[in-house]
């Protein structure tokens, strides 16, 4: 942790928007984002099939909030990153298909983009009916580039 | 990784917003959203100090969201997470003192709300003024309640 707060105090990380990007920052960066995603997203899931209460202010909290993670995660796989001394999920292929990679990391953002806009309807099937349309343009893109 | 990707998928972790939850979780999700925040950060340190040539686009971008960041940070420190099995940089004075630590971390908050209105008007200086200011509520809490 003394990196991290040398870094937060006198930004002396890598630069990831000005330069070259050191390959286990961007790892670590993108699954800290893909985290803090699913800290929001799994309760959601839990309200949409019933294991907890549906809460649709929580709902609409949570959609904002992975709509915001969204935005953040393509720049987490710069060229050059697919290897590091971290582990890491992401596939070669991203790399050798960043067209269609980042069409679906858009088509993602996207349906996260309208699961907020019917959130705010307030239309608790419809919240149901977009988040199962989001969790298929998730798994589009780990059936592909995600191993595990 | 395939955790995340079952979490992610079907809701399979701690629901953090519900349930009680499980102290590791809220490591990992805590560290995972500062890790994000320094993403943003420490770019913006780089204009700060003349390292890289200020560019207010990316230093209001970097601004807003770790803006959006901010506000999902208090919510990692729920009770009971002191410890895990997870190394933790977090001291237990936080779950002590409750009250300073949520004002510490509101504090923090305005003051990326302010770098965040000080970002849009464009002003350079008013920019560099702010940033100071705002690593000030870090270092702030940091001294009192991260062990490093």
């Amino acid at each position: 942790m003394r990196t991290l707060a040398a870094a937060l105090l006198f930004a002396a990380i890598a630069l990831p928007a000005q330069a070259q990007v050191k390959p286990d920052d961007a790892i670590r960066y993108r699954q800290s984002a893909f985290q803090v995603l699913v800290w929001n997203w799994a309760p959601m899931g839990a309200m949409v099939r019933g294991r907890v209460p549906f809460d649709a202010k929580a709902f609409t909290q949570g959609a904002t909030r992975v709509q915001q993670i969204s935005a953040m995660l393509l720049e987490g796989f710069p060229a050059g990153t697919e290897k590091g001394s971290l582990q890491t999920a992401a596939k070669p292929e991203i790399w050798r298909n960043q067209a269609d990679f980042q069409k679906k990391m858009k088509d993602f953002e996207a349906a996260v983009g309208q699961l907020v806009t019917v959130a705010r309807s307030g239309d608790e099937a419809a919240m149901k009916a977009q988040f199962a349309k989001t969790s298929e343009s998730c798994k589009a893109c780990h059936d592909r580039y995600k191993a595990d």
